[in-house]
């Protein structure tokens, strides 16, 4: 069942014999947005997603049970449903949300779904791999570990009377909202198991896309994980930096556009960028941007990519035309 | 697709045109019982079920969201999935309970899949279908009304101090566990709402079961729901009552076979009854329950129908091979 969910029939927009294989790696709604775009793209899509949320329905669940936190991981999985009624009715049960005066207040139904499917089988991807079935999926959801992680996050100038301080936040809501400035993240358990399925795709892509999404609490976790980090390292693949269309309340407040690159470079010494793709409207000095990316190995390219309405949303279409000029341009 | 999942293609044992068309009325276990081997005897199977469940998953359910009781309904869907390892492992996963020290505990998945698409579409039998389409299910299960409801007893003898006293007894757990002898039930809402469906399928059919299964709470309630009533007692469908193979402790303690005939009868006024069928082993007079039978207009038919355990559990086999000689026999 995995190979045949790995490999879906179906949409693509490129003629030739065999469709690039795209990784995205990534967590939450920058990973949704991107895997929205991708899978118009090819029709050969792998999300690697993180497994250290500790908020919301996936904290309790965690907590709870002991398992993965699902939640970003159902939220990619909806990314990718099937075109049809099936597909769409499916993907809107597993996103629909209790809201009650009661205990299920904020479960969202696909995260219940998933745990079901992981006590029942005890094999956290193959409990995916049935929820995409279940969606017809168009592509391959997959947690970055095994194992339920903490981020860890070194934070500067919490204290606004001593903004040298640095102090250590863990936690994933705690790190996305601190009032300080994010340095470097790191991960409890510290070198935790990749998820060798993981590994496995991120070798055998064609390209890997970091991004876009909360840097530090959704991008750059994969990079603390040891076997998936060599794999991106050292993957025959091209690799894609996405970057936000705006910074991140929080974590990634007063970021400039190459700041994104500097943070990546620093977690992961020895990554190679073949392009980094950022929305035109952001970039308020090209020069000093293609210099960042240059000195990554890359290339920038600009396009327009944000929603009519002004929200710091992507636009599908736009983000998948972007995305098609790179991979099959 | 209701239709699609109305009348499902699959197994037969009937090698004629257009299978018998079977309504199932009841809930619980004994519902469950009764369509494992219903499905090994036709294609056509229509579940209709109790919705007055006030207790564990269902009655939380129930209170916090305001929905239909689910469990009895999922219960019966899981009973009728599909033969493959799609239908097998969607079933499993429905009827997943989960279990923790936390607010999840005790809570069966499928109720919570069925609440959602409850919650989604607005309608519960379309819910119920969506159900019926993941598990592959040979039949369909529908509610026997459309709004949830609350079963009221008179009970007599609570207080064994006072053993002819009558008590009214409000909840199907309560009814269920009384320690007096149940005299009669009623429904909170009086006169409910028929769900249209399943007047339709009484109509409709060629046979209808009642039975077995707690038969207070799961068998009468059905023809208190007048619209149901009135279908159930002038349908040209066959009327068959499933006896049970003890009684339930609380509810039926002390029946004797008879017993069940008699409640029935006076709970169903103008209802005639063409077959009951009856435990061989259970029945120690066959001359009295012959007889009861023959007051409703009906036949005895005794068969081998317990497992070899000893529990009072039906063997599906010997359920179905009964089945199968008073329907298509």
């Amino acid at each position: 069942m995995s190979e045949a969910n790995a490999r879906p029939a179906g949409e693509t927009s490129s003629g030739d014999a065999s469709p690039p294989r795209v990784v995205a790696l990534g967590g939450g709604h920058g990973l949704h947005a991107s895997l929205s775009a991708l899978r118009r793209v090819t029709t050969d899509v792998t999300a690697i997603v993180t497994v250290a949320d500790d908020g919301g329905s996936s904290g309790r669940l965690r907590r709870e049970l002991g398992v993965l936190p699902p939640g970003d991981l159902r939220m990619a999985l909806a990314a990718l449903c099937g075109d049809d009624e099936w597909g769409h009715t499916w993907s809107e049960v597993v996103q629909h949300r209790f809201r009650s005066e009661g205990e299920l207040h904020g479960h969202t139904v696909g995260n219940l779904l998933i745990v079901a499917l992981w006590e029942l089988l005890g094999d956290s991807v193959a409990g995916l791999d049935w929820v995409g079935q279940l969606l017809g999926a168009h592509g391959r959801v997959l947690p970055m570990s095994s194992v339920p992680l903490d981020i860890v996050a070194e934070v500067e100038g919490i204290d606004p009377g001593r903004p040298h301080e640095l102090t250590t936040v863990r936690g994933q809501v705690a790190c996305a909202s601190t009032r300080g400035r994010v340095r470097s993240v790191s991960l409890i358990p510290e070198a935790p198991p990749a998820s060798t399925q993981a590994v496995k795709a991120v070798r055998e892509a064609d390209w890997v896309v970091f991004g876009p999404g909360s840097w530090f609490t959704s991008v750059l976790p994969h990079l603390q994980v040891p076997d998936l980090a060599e794999a991106l390292v050292t993957t025959k693949a091209r690799r894609m930096v996405a970057l936000n269309l705006s910074p991140q309340q929080g974590e990634t407040d007063g970021f400039r556009p190459e700041t994104y690159l500097e943070v990546l470079a620093a977690h992961a010494p020895g990554l190679g960028v073949d392009v980094v793709l950022a929305d035109r409207a952001v970039v308020d000095d090209h020069e000093q941007l293609s210099q960042a990316a240059k000195r990554l190995g890359g290339r920038l390219v600009l396009a327009d990519m944000g929603s009519d309405d002004g929200s710091p949303r992507h636009d599908p279409d736009r983000f998948a035309a972007a995305y098609d000029d790179i991979i099959n341009g």
